[in-house]
C-alpha cells in the first residue's frame, strides 16, 4: 500500500490556487489517469480553466460549487463531479471559514492526443 | 457537468459492507476506470478482498484502516491509498460512531488481462 497525503504534498500555485500534482510521487506511471490535490481558501475561487482532458473532481473535504456555461452544481463530501472534455470550469469555495480541499483526476479521452499549451 | 451522490446511489451488499458500483450511472464507459462508493458501519469492517485490479480508495467522510499482510495505514479525508494488484487488504472504520464513505477507484493495470471469478 501507498498513502498519498494532501496535507505533506508540495504545491505550487496554479489556476488561481494551490496545486499538489501527484506527478511529484514517483512509480506512479501505472495510473491510467493523471492527478492533484487542490486547495481553495474560504470564499475564494479558482481561475476559469478549460483543457481537453476529461476531470473527476473528488470532495475530500468542504463545500464546492462547481460553474460551467451550462450548469452550476454544489458537492460537498461523499459528492463527485465529472466535467467532459473542453467543458469550462470555476470551483468555489462556498465556505467563508473553512478550507476547501479537492482531489482532482484527469485523463485524455479515447482519440484525442492533442498537445496544447494549455494542456494540464 | 454531471455529479455522483453517494447519499443517493443504489447500494447492494459486498464484501461485508454496502456498496454502490458505478455501473448503476448511464453512459460511463469513457472513464478509463471503474468506480464504486462504499459505506463501512462504525466499529465494522469489510471482508477481506483480492482481486487483479489495482485499487486507488479516497476517503470523503470518516476514518478508515487498510490492513495488507505488508503494511496498515491510516487514511482520513485528503488522504488515498493505492492497492497494488492482488494485495489483499482489509477496511476498518476506526470510528466506533461515524460512519466511513470511501471511493474505490479501480482498473486492471496493463499487461492483466486475466478474468477470474473473484474479478471486481
Amino acid at each position: 500500500m501507498r498513502t498519498f497525503d494532501s496535507r505533506t504534498a508540495a504545491l505550487a500555485p496554479e489556476f488561481g490556487i494551490m496545486c499538489g500534482r501527484w506527478s511529484q510521487y514517483p512509480a506512479l506511471d501505472s495510473l491510467p489517469f493523471d492527478s492533484m490535490w487542490c486547495f481553495v481558501p474560504p470564499g475564494s475561487r479558482t481561475d476559469e480553466d478549460c483543457h481537453p482532458e476529461a476531470e473527476l473532481v473528488v470532495v475530500p473535504d468542504g463545500e464546492a460549487r462547481l460553474e460551467s456555461p451550462q450548469n452550476t452544481v454544489d458537492a460537498s463530501p461523499g459528492t463527485a463531479v465529472l466535467l467532459g472534455s473542453r467543458e469550462r470550469h470555476v470551483i468555489h469555495n462556498r465556505s467563508e471559514g473553512s478550507p476547501l480541499v479537492l482531489l482532482s483526476i484527469y485523463w485524455m479521452p479515447d482519440g484525442l492526443t492533442e498537445e496544447r499549451p494549455d494542456a494540464r
